[in-house]
């Protein structure tokens, strides 16, 4: 596998000693690691090998973009039953190294053990080029929120999949494959974002993470959203509204921000609603952190991928 | 789980956002991963939760000190069955927190999944301080060897384990918590260390890499090693050379080096032997990598705790 992987423009010493060796000039090192298990994080009767290290990178890859910072390095570890085909884990380094060539980082170090079942896991190091990261705790009333990258797509993929289509192909793909939009974490850093998260449970539950942890209210708004013609057109097909899966569907690994102003949101990034001021609660009571035209959005709605 | 675990004087950002962010002043960071799998790689019925999580960080910190590098940060990814006491989560954590205390290491992030088995994947992260990384590609014909840390230890502790046995209970707890000699590590780069591995498959077997790496053989003397009264005790009672214990059994962890003298081997370390020129080797012929006493050790020897 080793020989299939890319070096890294980063890489100091990579595979095949006790540990790796990965240049970090910015004096420190961002960090993130993610676990994914046959049959619950991907299905190999659904995706490739392939399918699965491009996702398994892409995944980690976009949570070191959400912290504003480059992808530098991943390590990697494989438990695979005693069965699985050389061919699988020759195809999963293909999409390791395929998805690390788009940011030009290095698979730098792992691990390959024997286990029952098929399991992976993942660490992304990043780069913040000297810049602060961008944390979920740092929005302020008054800011604007804006999105970039995909919404909607995978879980328009994952319907598709569990009605046992196989189509159309490029919703289903995208589920398979994720595309995050790398270069605009950095991008909305350089921009002076204020807060910052990787939308992997869906773009409501997320944005929940970020009120919370910042002490916010985030509003947004249907009208801000342009349905994909690719997910009315499946949604339309399953009677289902489209911008549910936009709010609600995870794993496209879209980039959530907040910004000071519409002014500095940069190109790529769609403003979809402001931050407000965490209201008063009477005692006991239970304040919503995103409103979406106003409202709480549905009653737990951004749990019915979970 | 997080609240149990160490913050680390290297973290700049803790557990809870998209990544965490961790120092690097020396503008390079160290990384290694490792997947351990429930009964494989530990046993639920020989080790308690805190004993794996001990033994999850000491295998990984020891990586990180074998280049050279003092430990900063822990990821940890943890697979767990649904059934999996929750007392069994917080006493890993306590085992974690404990190793990492050992070097001043955080636990700065990691993951939580459901999977049908119990699997744990840990990365490390650490500081060469400005030193060059110790690879194991450094050995140079005249150079010394030396070792640090327990041999043998591990091996004998597994052996009673195996036998049914739960004393003596200092080689028993010995195989359920190594104790790497991680000061070591920086010691032997700073006194000019020209290669070193950590011994986790058993002495032979990693000199062979070190060996491999840097195109040398590797010769060590039996009059060098002083075997432990408690490993001698439980080889006396299973009829066993401790001898062989500590040449092939693994685990403990201990660390390896070589030294452009003996000179400067530092505290700690104790030399075992020295470098040699890679022999002519007839064509088609094998040359062994490692001897002991002049001869090749055993027939794959050191492979009998695999």
């Amino acid at each position: 596998m080793t020989a299939r992987l890319p070096l890294g423009g980063a890489t100091v010493v990579g595979p095949g000693d006790d540990a790796a060796v990965v240049a970090a000039a910015d004096g420190r090192v961002v960090a993130t690691t993610d676990l994914l298990v046959d049959g619950r994080h991907f299905r190999r009767d659904w995706s490739t090998p392939y399918d699965v290290g491009r996702k398994a990178a892409a995944q980690n890859l976009a949570d070191v973009a959400a912290m504003g910072a480059l992808p530098t390095a991943l390590l990697v570890g494989l438990a695979a039953p005693a069965d699985l085909a050389a061919f699988w884990a020759e195809r999963f380094a293909d999409g390791l190294r395929d998805e690390c060539d788009l940011v030009g980082a290095g698979v730098v170090g792992g691990d390959v053990v024997r286990s029952d079942s098929l399991m992976i896991a993942v660490t992304a190091l990043g780069d913040l080029q000297g810049r602060p990261p961008v944390l979920r705790s740092g929005a302020q009333p008054g800011n604007v929120v804006a999105v970039a990258g995909r919404l909607g797509w995978s879980a328009a993929g994952l319907a598709a999949l569990r009605k046992g289509f196989r189509t159309p192909r490029v919703v289903v793909d995208a589920h398979r494959r994720p595309q995050p939009p790398y270069g605009a974490g950095p991008a909305a850093a350089l921009a002076g974002a204020t807060a910052m998260i990787d939308v992997s449970d869906g773009l409501v539950g997320d944005l929940t993470h970020v009120a919370k942890a910042s002490g916010v209210v985030v509003s947004i708004s249907r009208d801000a959203f342009v349905v994909p013609d690719a997910v009315a057109e499946v949604a339309a097909a399953l009677n289902v509204d489209p911008l549910d899966w936009m709010l609600a569907g995870g794993e496209d690994h879209a980039l959530a921000a907040t910004f000071p102003s519409s002014d500095v949101v940069p190109e790529g990034w769609r403003v979809i609603g402001e931050v407000e001021s965490e209201p008063d609660v009477p005692e006991g009571g239970v304040s919503a952190r995103v409103l979406v035209d106003g409202k709480p959005y549905g009653a737990g709605g951004f749990d019915h991928f979970a």
